[in-house]
């Protein structure tokens, strides 16, 4: 039988690997790394690097393969998912068949953890339900962008005792400042956090995380959010493409 | 100046270990381990287990301290914390003078990463604000407990494109199901998974993850609740201490 290894590799500091994750990329016999399209070049750069680093058997093979892009015209959101899945699974179905022999072990090296806002599993998932290919497989965790953004800020995540909701930019006026405490946004194309009208929330940014092109910005959002906005624009310009995430809090450690 | 790292080690398992906090654990001259008293001696062995393995400097010390105990009797839990965490401060500046000279770095091993549900930092902060001792201090991030769940298991944390809220067995009864989808609930010392009547919620709870101790069950709610207590109550006799971390959800992925 394969065996698939999902592998967590951190989410822009090759050093952010974790020593289950070194071990599980040399278990592998073959590495899968998607290259998702010419400007998130360094996304496949840092996977690359992480395997020039850590991977110290010789006889692995490493396979670029291109992620089937999402299709979005006349779709609502969840049925362009749902379709897009698909198709990414057939890709990973037929990967399987051609580059993996039976017996051999495969890795899929996820950005940041698969647990969060990934698909891996669920196509993994996918591939096994179609049921043409047996395999087993495990997940191993990574360091996220939320825990790379808490780190650079040297911040908690949550305040004493209180919850945080983890959200999407298209989710985050349903949740913050009246539902919760402190809000971590992903996902966010429309940066959200303008539209929040609180006057004591506050703000911790940060985009290229763990990246030698880090930038983080903290404070209360009325007075950083137009600083955000412009320093993002002109880093998404001068590097092509932006990877950003930030926390929202409001209130403090003792509050009732 | 002195200089403080404060070191996610993950939540259990040796090998989630980064390559940043093992360089850390190899900067820092000292190395403070919390002993929390004997019940949990466990968790100071891992912290042990990882210097032994991972810290290859030879001439780093490492000094281990008692945590003071938070005492709660006729207290608010808010006015405990705040106490308990200035006596906490108090002790880790008395260490810092006595332990620590001039121009050295120390480091704190904390359970998991520092950011999560932890006070490592918060305590840190209050020791720099009181301002007798000058010092700079980094946070190295560190697997989670929620991250080792997600893995044992094999699951997404969020359902595509859904939030998450991370909340204590305190606060469960206000979020799930009603505000969210996914809660996922930790320090829980009243198995408030018990009270939640949903014929559809699901659970994925795991007890002592990333230790050879490690248990794991899912399932419908109503199905496994009564298994999952029994299990935990056995092995909390056995083992002398629990240390558990649940996920609860509602809906599927491509529901609306
Ligand atoms: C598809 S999700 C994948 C998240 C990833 N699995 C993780 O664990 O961080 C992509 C989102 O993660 C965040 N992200 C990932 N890497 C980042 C980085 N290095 N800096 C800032 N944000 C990052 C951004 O919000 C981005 O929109
Ligand atoms: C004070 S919090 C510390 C969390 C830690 N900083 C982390 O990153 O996981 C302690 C809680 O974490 C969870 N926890 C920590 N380690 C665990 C483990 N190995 N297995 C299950 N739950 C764990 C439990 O819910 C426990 O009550």
């Amino acid at each position: 039988m394969r065996h698939i290894l999902i592998i967590g590799i951190g989410a822009g500091n090759p050093e952010h690997i974790t020593v289950q994750a070194i071990n599980a990329l040399n278990r592998a016999d073959v590495l899968f790394i998607p290259t998702k399209g010419a400007k998130r070049s360094e996304l496949a750069e840092l996977r690359r690097e992480i395997c020039a680093r850590y991977v110290t058997r010789a006889d692995s093979r490493t396979i670029e393969f291109a992620v089937p892009v999402r299709r979005t015209e006349g779709r609502a959101y969840i049925e362009s998912v749902d379709d897009w899945h698909a198709s990414i699974a057939a890709t990973y179905e037929a990967l399987l068949e051609s580059e993996l022999a039976d017996g051999q072990t495969g890795a899929f090296l996820v950005w940041g953890d698969p647990m969060l806002y990934d698909s891996t599993i669920r196509i993994v998932e996918r591939v096994k339900a179609r049921g043409r290919i047996g395999f087993g497989f495990d997940v191993i965790p990574g360091i996220t962008s939320l825990q790379a953004l808490c780190a650079s800020h040297r911040i908690p995540l949550n305040l004493v005792g209180k919850p945080v909701e983890i959200t999407t930019g298209r989710r985050l006026a349903e949740s913050f400042p009246h539902r919760c405490e402190t809000a971590v946004v992903m996902l966010d194309g429309e940066q959200a956090f303008q539209k929040i009208e609180d006057p004591d929330a506050e703000i911790y940014w940060g985009a290229y995380l763990g990246s030698p092109e880090e930038i983080v910005i903290s404070g209360r959002l009325a007075d950083v959010k137009e600083e955000i906005l412009k320093t993002r624009a002109a880093a998404r310009e001068r590097v092509g493409w932006i990877m950003d995430i930030y926390l929202l809090r409001k209130g403090a450690d003792f509050d009732e």
